[in-house]
């Protein structure tokens, strides 16, 4: 199986080293802005560099891999599906629902897979999670619960380019709601507050905050975000349902303890979210490899892609509007 | 310092005798409804069998403890005080905050010191926690969660006389999200299921609810309750803040971990809020005997429990309009 | 059923106010060379002063509980059991192994009860682990291990009366660890070493030691002591067997804890033994209580004691002569 | 830098594999007397397949990693050095302490150096743990304590040619005691039993044990080890000292836990030495790397790998003898 990647950046290298680790893939080309990410990253992977064009319409590739900003997503998902290839795309496909369906209408017609990348679900420890949930060991689904803390806030230039908090950090947790509710929130309601970094409120978003939602069968789900957590990445996720509650969290950087007068000390968790979803990233491309070689349907979906941006729209008016919005499925 | 005791149901009971065994206090009589509840405590605490009129019109009883139903308690206090007693009142005065109002007016002129039973205060855990967050250890206060699920359900009898979950169950969640906070909240958004017990439901209450609250400075709270939790009675809270995080958790029945091929095992928590609380009672009546003796101002006050009661009133409607609800401070 | 107190200090305090605590036995007599402190405990407990003798010739009286100096315990117990009441005494018995054997005679002659206070057996999380091995959870034993570090050294002039740090400290280790392996030991090897305090050296005594243990049935046992743990009273067992590995740990101060860039940091453990052992005291008298009663035999019994002291000598002439001691079971 | 592969079986596989995926090294040669596990790992890892003799003479090697059995390694380290080449050799040397002295000597007149694989010492955990105590965290070391259990026995035929449990498995912890206290044992004591599997004590040897040890100043050291453990590969290591406690632990397979009646269980840890240790492995291999490059002195070194084997002959003598063993220093 061969892959192209277009984007060299932070996320690309991810993918595109963990596919030149493989044994049942090879990447062969890889695009970016910049020469030099580029050609480094080919360097490394044993790949050529190539323009996005010349990936785009080499036949002997079969997949791409789009990690280019966001802004360019869809026009590149469209042109990779109809060039027949199937596309990995980092999340989200657009910050406009919009374009996200239209997008999706021409996925459709080519009939190539299109796979989202909310890394998350692939979490070893979230995913073995979801299938005890499927399996009935917590009973009927009650409460959900995420928890998703950034070591710290991005710079105010980011903040300003990024869609806001709701779209651009707390998706993932709005995908990750919905992959255990198993049921589409109905209803969204949302509270932010700039408590982090003043500037953060002047730019117009967030740093902090809550959502709850609710599904059509009266499922609960909460979510909380911070834009800063001092002691590293935090994410944890809980299901409280009819038989048990099913959690799970953190990964400390090391097992060691220190016990002292000052009580006993443990380390801070893993604090970079490359080294914290390392093996969800391996894990995801697995996922991907298994789309293309055609054993399994896209997981998360384009349509996963859309349902949580509309969560994150929502979240987005409510926020503003200080009213509950509802939601209707897509 | 002589007591009376007004109420010797299983409340009562728990507050009479750690009256008796203290050394600095006696209970001097108990009434209740049941002349056998009423003798049987009594005997065991070394304590006579009165009316509550008796009690009350005893000028050598210098304070009471008011147990009984509900409904009774702005009466009983407003009595109390008037009679020139120190009281202390389980939660709360009353349903509606209109009466409760009246009530403190009424214990503002006698001058009498009123302090409300919000016995989680007063758990070590949580009281330790508080005491560190004041001392700045989280820093600026963020984010708070309350986590409280009870082990089952009540009957759907006392469902129907509670006042619903937000009054009956989730005060105690509104009192500890105040006291944490340090600042009232502002606004108010509940979701509210019948996912437990069809019957409540039917009742018209709700079994599982999440509520948002945002206070003026933008400091968020959350809180999650449910009638019941598999493995016991589930009563944790965290605050996030700019500096950390301070949590305090469950506290299992015992120590005691088995560890096979199917994983880590330890015990479910502690089952029953007499058990769990049993230390907070104890540190509750500490805290009542200093207030009788002039050494410290009654704190929850008449006010806490007022303030707990509107958030309440205002998570139902919020619950059953569908939208968030303005608080205005009292 | 009726109780009578032969000492007075601090264990003694704990054991007269748990009698004068419960609803089914009296205190009634309190006896101690310091005047002031059975007069104390005496008030508390609505008991009178009285001597030893008075005591012991007092027929009213059915039980007694010793908690002198350990040289007065033989005597003692041989006067109780003759005046035909039913004894409980602290451990151990006496220093030396032929004065128990004549005291247990003299027991055994009497047919009155007589049981030793190893208090850690009744601690609620040991208690339940000792059950659940029994009922087999974790199989056949096959390693017995046992941590026990106090806070702080006791003062050199204690070290020096004390017997020695195996049978003054490790003694209650012993115990444990025949309670846990159901077998008895038959060669200890002891290795010691004054690290915590040199002074402790110069008494000839060490504060920190190892033992290893092995029964007939080949079952190993280790136990390690320190004189001196800084994070608190460190109080752990574990028993790994063929089908699974229990244990039981150390409570902590309270359920906070903080998260910070320093990493996660809860309490240190309970400091002192009258508050970590609070609840083995009441079990522990509960235990008599039902041994008084004619409902239970005593245990841990006389010969308990004596086994336990007969590890701790075999100990201490192991660490003494650098070789292995093997145990000829009593 | 290039290395060649002498032995590609389990552990040789994951060298020969680290090293590939290395940009600072490369695998030129694999050997192995099955043909086929060298030429499936050498198309894994790009190299050649070749005799032991060949890449020993290959000026174009700087380096040998010596995976083969362990009636080998002297042998082979002894002509990897006489050729000129760094040597990375799993442990033991040999199990004849003579024969490992004179390899020794052999090496140090080549001038090349020798490295042994003890690969827990290169453990994240392990490694910071032992970094902390090195600046002072737990202050003066008093007790080490190092528990070590397989998920299962092997096989009676394995452990008929493995030197006994003492050189096979515990030399590990006897590397790890050392690793830790900083100072050498003088004395050692073992017990041991067949307690997992009769055939082990058929064959001759233990299958449970515990030893414990004392160095000149007094710290002393406990090692268990089981050859079988359910709940997975169970691996920790506690220090004791002055200041503190330093502790790590195992690693459950993920973070999950289910909170039921039954309590809140976790996974087990994890169950295989290859995945326990992978970080490790690759740590190790870094450290190899660096002594190849001339940036450090091999660590452990020949002599640590000598020592352990002492530890573990003394132990052997011990549990045979039951005696203690006094240990010469090396």
């Amino acid at each position: 199986m061969r892959f192209g990647l277009l984007g060299a950046g932070r996320i690309g290298r991810i993918h595109g080293l963990n596919v030149a680790a493989r044994g049942d893939a090879r990447l062969v080309a890889v695009a970016d802005a910049s020469a030099d990410a580029a050609a480094s990253l080919a360097e490394l992977a044993g790949a050529k560099v190539a323009s996005a064009e010349a990936i785009l319409s080499d036949a002997a590739i079969d997949a791409v891999l789009i990690c280019t900003p966001t802004d360019t997503h869809a026009d590149l998902i469209e042109k990779a599906v109809e060039a027949g290839k199937a596309v990995f795309c980092e999340k989200p496909v657009d910050l406009d629902a919009a374009r996200i369906r239209r997008c999706l209408d021409v996925v459709a017609k080519s009939g190539k897979p299109l796979m989202i990348g909310f890394n998350r679900r692939f979490d070893p420890n979230f995913a073995a999670l979801e299938k005890r949930l499927r399996q009935g060991e917590a009973g009927d689904i009650e409460i959900v619960t995420v928890i998703s803390r950034d070591p710290g806030p991005p710079p105010v230039d980011y903040v300003r380019r990024s869609g806001g908090l709701f779209r651009d950090m707390m998706i993932h947790d709005f995908d990750m709601a919905r992959f255990l509710l198993a049921e589409e929130p109905v209803e969204v309601f949302a509270l932010g507050s700039a408590l982090v970094d003043k500037a953060i409120g002047e730019a117009g978003d967030v740093d902090t905050a809550a959502v709850v939602m609710k599904t059509a069968s009266g499922r609960i789900a909460q979510i909380s975000n911070s834009r800063r957590a001092t002691y590293g990445y935090d994410q944890r996720i809980e299901v409280h349902g009819a038989k048990g509650m099913l959690r799970a969290g953190n990964i400390h950087e090391t097992t060691v303890e220190i016990a002292t007068g000052d009580g006993f000390r443990s380390d801070p968790v893993q604090n970079f979210f490359l080294e914290r979803y390392a093996a969800a990233y391996r894990a995801e491309l697995d996922a991907f490899v298994a789309v293309c070689a055609g054993k399994a349907a896209p997981s998360p979906s384009g349509l996963d892609g859309l349902r949580a941006q509309l969560l994150a729209d929502a979240a987005t008016q409510s926020a503003r509007s200080g009213k509950p919005v509802a939601i209707e499925v897509a």
